[in-house]
């Protein structure tokens, strides 16, 4: 009888569907997750209670299979789960469609200020005139990181007839690699940070970046808060020499309080929102993990499994 | 000597490139229009003075080539320029990238309630949950109008995996004709109008097209304001019945203070600003001038003329 424990809110899409020879355990809180990990074997832990995770993991003696929804997994204890030789699968790839939304829409909302337009329409005031004139059509964007969300947002700014380059480690026809990038910056309207976060990309993108990005671009960060030196980025906004920033990912979350960075006209933070803003990702999420647990239980190997040694 | 009448704004775009043999006048408000017309043989109008048009072209004499900038003539006395038999181009697809991009920042608005995360930051807020989660992936959408702008919006939809057809008059494999649209309502999540505005099309979708729609299915409407019934539209926004509705354009246009439309939490409305917002259109307007005034010079026939008779 193969153990597992479920966040309560995966129930309404898999009940019904849990093989034969397997006992649900379910949780809604980290206390309640934490109480009923010791007998599990596979553990789906959630995005809502980092704080804990480390903790609470340290009791999952039974653990062989951890499964997650998140993409990244730099708020799980890696070094935890490769000394225990768990298995770890993520969501890479769920959450592609839905943050290639926001990255879009944070951009497009850059370009012509939407927010003023929001602003006026609060006001019940009909504007003039444009607030904002920047498009999409001819921008030169330079995507780093060409994991499977980089790779959508290049095929829909193509759409847009923007001129996308991609920076990676193995760079084909066309491509930045990794030493080639930063050289290059001062060419582009747009740079999109969409790296997996590890050690290697902590505090990759900060003042000499910025200071090589073009007068007026803008930087757009989906990766992770501390991939961007967030404090070089309010001196580049506040001189003038970058136009904008959207930010989906900030260095804490929550943004504090009274951060300066909440006030500032040309920058949009979007909360970590943009890879949960989607209708379909439970549904998804359930189907993957429901296809990966009958993997596991054949013995067969699991899709989505993350490299503990590279943290993606 | 061939004389032209254009206003001021497009003067830097123009200034030493317009061909020896033409005489410029330039104007910058409707009264220096009017008191100069009466020589020019190439006039170019512009929408800011839509109210005294008519009054200033009866004036225009001498005038055998009007040439606007918008794509959208009804703001014309067509009559007066048929019977004066004087040529009309317009400036067709010269709008279809940033009409494209206000469609999909609106419907993505709409999707995501991205007004609530801009109301959030107004407030320092971080939100915990998403307030919208709706998707463009897998949605379907019907585009009523197949001209160059709905084709770049069907580009884009079809780039984040939306599901797209079109309504026009000659239907392709596909698409819907004039006569079916209606029938096939139920089935689509966004319906987005972008017909020309002419007697045929106005007031084309109306409360029984509303009622065939989808329950929680979004309208979108960058055609013009009268070609929807907006009494009907706010009936199935407050009864529920239609999930939302972005608005470029309304009826009448401004939308007046006070009017409900305004307050609607569903309904986002961006000031007919879809076109304009584009840093290059002034640019590229005047090369398309430039074109076709060299054009009209040799007496060749010109670019992106309008069927009078038809308005489009």
């Amino acid at each position: 009888m193969t153990c597992l424990l479920v966040n309560e809110r995966y129930r309404p899409f898999l009940e019904g569907q849990l093989p034969a020879g397997t006992q649900t355990l379910w949780y809604d809180d980290l206390e309640s997750f934490r109480s009923q990990i010791a007998e599990a074997e596979v553990v789906w832990p959630d995005t809502a209670y980092p704080g804990g995770i480390r903790g609470a993991m340290e009791e999952a003696r039974a653990m062989r299979w951890c499964s997650v929804m998140s993409s990244g997994v730099d708020w799980l204890p890696l070094d935890l789960l490769a000394e225990r030789e768990v298995m770890l699968t993520n969501g890479a790839g769920l959450h592609a469609h839905s943050v290639t939304e926001f990255a879009v829409m944070g951009m497009l909302s850059l370009a012509k200020k939407w927010r003023a337009i929001v602003h006026a329409q609060d006001r019940g005031q009909w504007l003039g005139d444009p607030p904002g004139m920047g498009e999409l059509l001819d921008a030169e964007v330079l995507v780093i990181g060409a994991g499977e969300i980089g790779q959508r947002i290049r095929t829909v700014l193509e759409a847009f007839d923007a001129r996308v380059t991609m920076a990676r480690r193995s760079p084909r026809e066309g491509d930045l690699g990794s030493d080639e990038w930063r050289g290059a910056l001062g060419r582009f309207d747009w740079v999109i940070v969409i790296v997996p976060s590890t050690d290697e990309t902590r505090g990759m993108f900060g003042a000499d970046e910025m200071a090589a990005m073009k007068p007026g671009a803008a930087l757009v960060n989906l990766a992770r808060g501390t991939v961007i030196d967030q404090d070089a980025l309010l001196g580049a906004i506040d001189s003038g020499h970058l136009g904008g920033a959207f930010l989906d990912v900030t260095d804490p979350e929550p943004l504090p309080v009274g951060h300066p960075l909440w006030s500032r006209d040309n920058v949009e933070i979007s909360m970590h929102l943009s890879g949960r803003a989607q209708a379909s990702l439970f549904r998804r999420g359930a189907q993957r993990f429901l296809d990966n647990l009958a993997a596991f239980e054949r013995g067969d190997p699991l899709a989505h499994r993350v490299d503990l040694s590279r943290g993606y």
